[in-house]
């Protein structure tokens, strides 16, 4: 039990619960308990929150340990029609950026995937799904400096957090970021009998901004507006191939620790149209569309 | 005819063909005749263009013309069943910014909504739905500096572009962007026999990013992508009008021509995860949550 006010410093192990190892190859990987992904650290109690208060998470620093992963899991992902063997590549992390998939320079921006309450409802749950509660939102904004709301749903809230990743680009496409323990510091505040639908995030300003304006963007419009991303996310892994050399696996991690995903409209019946970008401070400079004369 | 490296300048009038002007009211709006919506400049045949080629089109410059406007359609819009009453509001533009909606500042990233080549198939078509043809894409991020990469369906391409934006939110939620006539520099550009599945676009860093980190965000999952940017936008009006105190369908105008609308998970099966996000540069400073003693 902690009281408003509190700081708390959470030592999380990665989301496998410290079954993956740097080195690990990926026969080993697919026998591992697959039960004990996502394990939590947590729950802490807050002294004096009730069903009908808002608890403030302060994310005051995130620090990750060096390295990381990132999988291919047969029958998990967005595209596993495409991607359906196993796979599992280690990154190393040096400070602020990873270069482990050369050419590419991924900014790493630290967060936990699942920071939540209990949610309202008794029983058992299993971690996959987020809601009202917070839980796995894979919201890759929650790095150190920004702060999470979520309203109390039970006596002592019991925030619990945990799947570390040390960067997720939107979608988490591959279905994972680069997963890694952290180091987690929070502070909690306490709000009573403040009204709040679900999870509300106030976003600090970060050194190096996910969304850059300078990209490379694929568009697609389809009357599903999942159907538009999963082919917009297919065709960036296709660029990546053609245009930076990247092998299909390695093209689709890097989408899913750096892409954007973006809903540019949703009011053009029947279409909905996902824009699919990547920073192009990410990438090496490269001329698509080379002019003649060039 | 243009030739390959031919400049085009189109003078485009506003989506509605030059039949709202600044003042009108709400009631004349509701009388104009929406069969001349979109109404587009163009086409413009490139010689040599075929089917199966690139039309590569760079976005050399835009400029408004000092005002626009943003409505609220019956049975229109991305929240309908909410905001169901005709509602027309107008801006004054200034050149890089709009303060008409204080407190609120808008950036102003003038782009068109609509750009497109001659879709494949004959016949007749509404502009409404976007498609491989490029068309009624409302990507906000076709500004000056960008290019716009289009597949060739036709002899000669056939290039068509309107539906000038002053401004405008992921989604354009409330069915408008600020809409505006436009003045539209272009020049273009063919690449013989390269396959492309669907627009693309190269995009240029943009002075105000449409995207600064240090944001409000709020976040819903759903099993329905659609239903969860939905509540997601629709919390955000809420948050405007009760923070910020906008009118309902103020906030719903701002959320139309400033929000960001990101896919933050879609892999956690069975639930998509959506952040509805506003820069914190839009909107004059706010403690939402102060601590006691502040």
């Amino acid at each position: 039990m902690i009281g408003p006010g509190d700081t708390v410093h959470f030592e999380c192990v990665d989301a496998s619960g410290g079954q993956v190892v740097p080195g690990m190859s990926a026969a080993e990987f697919v026998t591992i308990d697959r039960g004990r992904i996502h394990a939590l650290t947590g729950p802490v109690a807050i002294a004096g929150a009730e069903a009908g208060d808002v608890l403030e998470v302060q994310i005051l620093d995130i620090s990750h340990k060096g390295w990381g992963w990132s999988s291919v899991i047969e029958g998990l992902g967005f595209l596993k029609e495409r991607f359906s063997y196993p796979y599992l590549f280690h990154w190393t992390l040096d400070g602020a950026f990873t270069r482990s998939l050369a050419p590419a320079v991924v900014p790493l921006r630290p967060f936990c995937g699942v920071m939540g309450v209990a949610p309202a409802d008794d029983g058992e749950f299993r971690t996959r799904a987020p809601g009202v509660f917070g839980g796995n939102l894979d919201v890759r904004e929650l790095y150190a400096g920004s702060t999470l709301y979520l309203p109390v749903l039970n006596k002592g809230a019991l925030f619990s957090c945990g799947d570390g990743h040390a960067a997720q680009g939107d979608g988490e496409v591959c279905i994972n970021g680069i997963e890694c323990p952290l180091d987690v510091t929070l502070r909690f505040h306490l709000h009573k009998a403040r009204a709040l639908d679900g999870p509300f995030i106030e976003v600090a300003q970060h050194a190096i901004p996910a969304d850059q304006s300078a990209a490379w963007v694929v568009v697609e419009s389809d009357r599903d507006a999942l159907q538009a991303a999963r082919r917009a996310t297919s065709r960036m892994v296709d660029l990546l191939t053609e245009h930076w050399g990247f092998s299909d696996v390695h093209a689709y991690l890097l989408c899913s620790v750096a892409m954007n995903l973006r809903l540019s409209q949703v009011v053009n019946e029947p279409m909905i149209t996902v824009s699919a970008s990547l920073s192009k401070h990410i990438l090496p400079e490269r001329q698509l569309y080379p002019h003649a004369g060039q």
